[in-house]
């Protein structure tokens, strides 16, 4: 029998408990040995649930019972959740987690405590909830070099936009809408401004590319600009705006942004709806792959920490995470990347169009029914920097979106 | 060092030995070691080419060199790829394939015998080529009981299935097109019969359900019989036709099927297009999961390849890879399985209609604007049985094909 603590009995916390008692036997079998959870620990008492028996208050109880092989931690935020888990690694047991920040802030130091000791610290479920792409990118696309993760990684954005486009409705009134049905936080802008989908890039980015991949340096951009406008002239062109978190290598450089972008049909990720997230990836022998399923929610993220339970109980003293230097990786400023941009401008392509071309180049009007006084283009292929340039010599730009892919 | 045998230097085997050149250096940093091809087993000679130095003819050469730890086997066919691999594994070499004939036959005692020596038999590229399915199902989806897999998982039916639906034209047309641009055999047979895709869902089957799926027990129909006309259908309906691969736990029993079925734009399967493949799941805590990318070629099916070398050279003197027990599990007969049905019948709904609605209920006739003398209807949720009985009491029906939601 393999003895676990869970730390946090909140959403995720509780959908551990559920999904190991569910499904039990054949989680047992998979693992090889009986998982049983012998403390929960959480600052509430839960008088009448079956849990109480388990609830402990204080994390030392938990961290000097050596029957505990693996803890697992969903607390969410940095601390207490970094102290407990360093101390339990040090104490050589297993740390499994779902908490983004943390793995973000810290990974590299705790898989190399939990590397030195022969354990594992694992984090399935930190980004994508319940998709596998953790543990496909460290054991599965192992012969490819991964030149391109590009992810709809935030349920709540892309909800949102998911029901600007079929609704029309504006931005603000489909997050009042999102947050009365629990799919939305009262205080949404983790979520809006992209800062949640930019941690769980880092570390996408970080596993794929080997070295430390600091969050603070990705250039982040959220939807809460984006307009019922917008939208129309997304229709028109056939495309479908998303919240993509992307993390590229160009000759030999890393980028990586969080920002709106303008997603065709033939795209994989332009029928990723609603609350479900994807996670594209290219690897330069496997070519296009991507990974869908529902990016949060309490079971799923539970299945893919008891997932990562398995995988701890398969291997006690052995480590199977790799990959993830604390050496730091460089990213180039997003200025040198190149791509395509939408951009909305004042006035109608009967007056306005020369002046655009002027800047701008052969491009073509976009123009949509029911929105006067402007009119929208998508520019040639140019770097960040030169759209920068030529919309500040243009002068008054409405609105710029970018465009995923050169074709479209 | 590692030292590894190839067995056929054919299309997959060409491109293993490519990844292995191309990304040497980040492969054997994953694999912990240096991996290197000592020999590659050929009946041909191949002079000029690099190769030709590690090609030999006998088998009895790799058998017989204690130094070569992993055997990958890329020949296709039963024989002598069984004879070979068994003598591989009994002799304690690890073993891959991409050969899902062998793996359907033969995998769960190949597997058995692999555990019983401590030593691996991995087929990630046995089922949708490039896309990394086998290992997640073994090693991530271990929280759930999955209780369906639905899978486009031939790509040269799909690519004949997306360009009916682009161009409008006929079966056989785009079949000689197909041919031509090499996506389909001289012998189509195989694939647009769907033999091809029943191996992989009996192989995907049978490691979801840990029981030993026979290819020979699931009901099976492939493309031929899709016309330009049930396209025509198709898109007025706005769905599109895909052949499906499917196996699902419904109250404890079990059915497979491999048949064309239409799919809607709200299913993620929807946009699979081209030579894509894709493999929906379904887990009773995960919920819905996807894995989509290239499920066929040279190179993405031989990165999976390699991948599976990378996971062999890892587990030297562990057995990772499980729950295929060679005990039968028993298929229900699918019909007892229930769905939507889209029927074609002769004539038009003035006069048809009401004998259709005395058979099927209370059904609304689907009309094509071109389509002349007949038309369509999508039936109520009913078995196969059910279905049968019905069309039979009807009369003539100039076509059926299976709907995939009960929603659609």
């Amino acid at each position: 029998m393999i003895q676990i603590a869970v730390l946090g009995y909140g959403t995720v916390g509780s959908g551990v408990v559920e999904v190991i008692n569910t499904n039990h036997s054949s989680i047992n079998k998979k693992a090889g040995e009986e998982i049983n959870i012998k403390y929960v620990l959480d600052l509430r008492d839960f008088p009448g649930d079956p849990i109480q028996e388990k609830i402990v208050h204080d994390f030392d109880v938990i961290l000097n019972d050596p029957e505990i092989k693996i803890v697992v931690e969903v607390m969410g935020g940095v601390e207490p959740a970094y102290t407990f888990t360093k101390k339990a690694l040090l104490a050589g047991k297993s740390v499994c987690t779902s908490n983004k920040e943390l793995v973000a802030r810290h990974g590299a130091e705790l898989l190399e405590i939990a590397r030195e000791r022969n354990i594992n610290y694992l984090f399935e479920a930190s980004c994508g909830g319940g998709i596998p792409i953790i543990r496909p990118l460290n054991s599965s696309l192992t012969a490819d070099e991964i030149d391109e993760i590009t992810g709809i990684l935030n349920g709540t954005t892309n909800y949102i936009l998911t029901e600007m486009a079929e609704k029309g409705s504006d931005f603000a009134d489909v997050l009042k809408e999102a947050q009365n049905l629990g799919y939305a936080e009262r205080n949404p802008e983790a979520d809006v401004e992209g800062y949640d989908a930019c941690r769980k890039i880092a570390i996408l980015s970080s596993l794929a590319f080997g070295r430390q991949v600091d969050y603070e340096d990705i250039y982040t951009e959220g939807i809460s600009k984006i307009t019922a406008t917008d939208i129309k002239y997304a229709k028109a062109m056939g495309q479908m705006i998303k919240l993509l978190a992307v993390s590229r290598k160009v000759d030999g450089s890393f980028y990586a942004m969080v920002s709106p972008v303008l997603v065709g049909p033939s795209d994989p990720l332009y029928s990723v709806n609603g609350v479900f997230n994807a996670i594209f990836v290219h690897g330069n022998v496997l070519g296009d792959a991507m990974f869908y399923g529902s990016g949060a929610g309490k079971l799923p993220t539970a299945s893919a920490v008891v997932a990562d339970v398995v995988d701890e109980a398969r291997h006690l003293n052995r480590s199977i995470m790799a990959f993830w230097s604390s050496k730091k990786l460089e990213l180039t400023d997003i200025s040198n990347s190149s791509r395509k941009f939408f951009v909305r401008v004042k006035g109608t392509p009967e007056t306005e169009l020369a002046k655009v071309q002027e800047v701008f180049g052969n491009v073509q009007p976009v123009v949509v029914a029911d929105v006067d006084g402007e009119f929208g283009f998508v520019t040639e292929v140019m770097t960040e920097a030169e759209y920068k340039a030529k919309a500040e010599s243009f002068g008054e730009v409405l609105g710029m979106i970018r465009v995923r892919r050169v074709e479209d």
